[in-house]
């Protein structure tokens, strides 16, 4: 009901200065919103940007100058060692039976994998769908290389909850192989859809678990594969992988701020992180969450708004193979923790709102739920419990409100970590609506009178 | 809440027989759906199936052989008088001044337009964005060409509204360039893109104005004329449009059926309509919406249900020039509109669902609430007060109980009656949870222990 209310009050052909400073920062990010115009650059200037690349260090460059000429304040980097992975040539073929020579078997090594040996290696393959196959394959899975082959489950609503289900295969299955006597891990690309995209993703390894090379294979190519084996055929498939682990260097974070002319001590982030995966562009992960966060203090800017809070955008970097910028942020601001009221995470793409999600409870949860109410008009219609994310995460764990932008998920896996995350896979209009959506819950709680209480912490032995 | 805790019960890898039938039905669509299968042949069979056309008699014929082939029943074809209106060739270009000869000028004649004179006709350009200042020209329209230039205003949260404020320049755009004198009317199209595809649509003639000439021109088009006019100087366009109007010839609405196993003279309709612009494949418009309403009776017989009232499948004809199909059918149906307990339309593409409109009121709208608040984990979450569409228009003037799915429309007049309207437009997944929360919503009504009450009808004068 609020909805058609505000959807009526809307009908002015333009916000009159009168409108709330929330409506009016949507209908400017709408009507002549930067943020696609930002990820254009973005994905221009550094399309491949991992951590430790020059892709990488090119990107911060451009958002601290993106940032410093739309007259931000503070704008800076902030170290952060990180590591530096290579990914270098692939290959994988079928070299028995010779029917199934040629088979196209598109692949992506899982970052963090060690190299194979020089001239590759050759190992029957076997195909699994659980660990639990695996491990009752027993002597036979050694020097065999697995594929984990479990499709994410396409009934589940929400394709977010189907990708948690499946993606152990990606990140636990080079050490349940190794485990195994495997000498090799593939693993069925974390994807809904069914095309030669192979998406890679993190692996960990563990201490005292052989490191062997693992790569994502796309879904058609696993299909491809079970249809080969059919009937119980075996196959033996060759994998080349020259990827090289190149130590530590510097990366940054990126930050930029607008000072509250009221409380300047209390914060409101905003942010995504900078670092991609080194194929496609990064335009969904997370380019679409930078310039969300840079556009949200460039909207309240170019209003002339100053907010009550400090207004401040965060660019992680390293989210995707190891998280250190979130560490990093975390321990270089521990001083300033207790005035964080709140850190907004967007990492889900640019797609149109959906809601929020938030680990906030009792009256500031209630808080937060109003300012969401009034964001329904623009899609963004639930605000639910949960958490903020992988770079809020441990602003979380020290006791801060956390908030995770979500968007329509139905598209998402198709882009995520593939050569198809790209320009063109994201909609201008649904990327203002996000950020327009992002910036106005950003300005709300800024402009609180009273800060969020923080989040009671669940009893102990519940999380 | 509710969400959440479906999304928790979501979490078996497939639901079990014990699940309720409107969730199986959903997740049959999302695991092994049809839709998007069946959208991909009717767009190879026929893309082009204006009212008319060969194309609509293929697509009928098509419709006709899937219903059969899914073992649905009294799949029938019901004549509707229609009429014959085809495009021909069109040009538009810039005679003088000699600087802006040649520039791009792509445009789509408006269904139903008059041709011009077979040489075309040569006549001054007048910029406006109101009919308000069309009038304000006076003698200055006189024999010029008028190009109705009012943008979709993209502040507004709902394109549909956006759309409501600017398409009168479509509609009625040549009888008031005619009032006003002119020689031909062209309208920017109706999109919120700034692109290369004019968008066509109908256009109304009045009985005692001269009917002239009209075409819609791209966006960008429109752009390069009001460059190209800056500064006061004087363009001359040439239009050729060689539209013809051929009569009426006889189409069909094409219907199928699950008969109620109690209640068979109660009766659930869900549609769309068959008929589509001659341009692009009308795969949103409203390929979508027909391949939802086939889906949803073939999902409810692959399942094994039959419910407590018939299920009826309408593809309405001639809903883009004419709405001849909406009042055949309510025509030939006036004996059955008293067992009419919902009729649900689909026509605003195949994005993913966002809710559901209604006319109905009181304790029909609260069970309706009801039934929609289960479907809120697959997106669609709220049901708002509002009508059904055009094509269950003259039902919901008979009193009938109408309902209308809304989906998404960030996207939606990128595509709408242009080029653009093809199979690529539309995301499989989102199709399927379309046509999943359409049939779970169509099942769950025809279920009702009790028929909704019909709605209450407003005030007099308040309509």
């Amino acid at each position: 009901m609020l909805g058609l209310i505000l959807t009526v009050l809307l009908g002015a052909a333009q916000a009159s200065l009168s409108a709330p400073a929330s409506q009016r920062l949507v209908e400017a990010s709408l009507r002549e919103g930067r943020a696609f115009e930002a990820l254009t650059e973005l994905c221009h200037v550094a399309p491949h940007r991992l951590a430790g690349s020059a892709g990488l260090t090119r990107a911060e460059d451009w958002a601290v100058a993106w940032l410093r000429d739309r007259g931000l304040e503070n704008v800076r980097k902030e170290p952060v060692r990180v590591p530096r992975w290579v990914r270098g040539p692939a290959r994988l073929a079928v070299a028995s039976p010779a029917s199934a020579q040629g088979t196209y078997l598109p692949l992506l090594a899982l970052g963090g994998s060690v190299a194979t040996p020089p001239a590759g290696l050759r190992a029957p393959l076997v195909i699994v769908t659980s660990f639990e196959e695996l491990r009752g394959l027993g002597e036979r899975a050694r020097g065999t290389i697995v594929l984990f082959n479990r499709p994410m489950d396409p009934t589940l609503a929400d394709p977010f909850a189907a990708y948690g289900a499946a993606v152990e295969q990606r990140s636990r299955g080079a050490v349940e192989a190794a485990r195994a006597g495997a000498v090799a891990a593939l693993v069925r690309s974390m994807t809904l859809a069914l095309d030669d995209h192979p998406h890679t993703g993190a692996l960990r390894y563990e201490p005292d678990v052989p490191r062997i090379p693992a790569a994502a294979i796309s879904t058609r190519a696993a299909a491809r594969l079970v249809e080969a084996a059919r009937g119980g055929a075996r196959l033996e498939l060759e994998l080349q992988l020259e990827c090289r682990d190149e130590g530590e260097v510097e990366a940054h974070n990126v930050i930029a701020e607008i000072t509250g002319r009221e409380r300047p001590g209390e914060i409101v982030v905003v942010g995504g992180h900078l670092d991609a995966w080194d194929v496609g562009q990064g335009a969904h992960d997370d380019g679409a969450g930078c310039v969300q966060a840079m556009e949200t203090l460039r909207l309240v800017h170019s209003l002339g708004l100053r907010p009550r809070r400090t207004l401040r955008c965060v660019l992680w970097t390293n989210e995707e193979n190891g998280l250190r910028g979130a560490v990093a942020y975390k321990d270089a601001h521990e001083s300033e923790l207790a005035g964080h009221v709140l850190a907004i995470e967007s990492d889900r793409g640019g797609f149109a709102p959906r809601g929020f999600e938030t680990n906030a409870t009792g009256a500031a949860f209630q808080t937060l739920e109003g300012i969401v109410r009034q964001l329904a008009p623009y899609g963004a219609a639930f605000l639910r419990p949960g958490s903020g994310g992988a770079d809020t995460g441990p602003l979380e764990r020290a006791g801060t409100n956390v908030m995770q932008f979500v968007p329509d998920a139905a598209r998402y896996f198709d882009y995520h970590h593939c050569g198809r995350d790209t320009l063109d896979a994201v909609h201008p209009r649904e990327l203002a609506l996000s950020a327009g959506v992002i910036a106005a819950l950003a300005w709300s709680v800024a402009e609180l009178e009273l800060p969020l209480a923080r989040p009671e912490l669940p009893a102990a032995g519940s999380r």
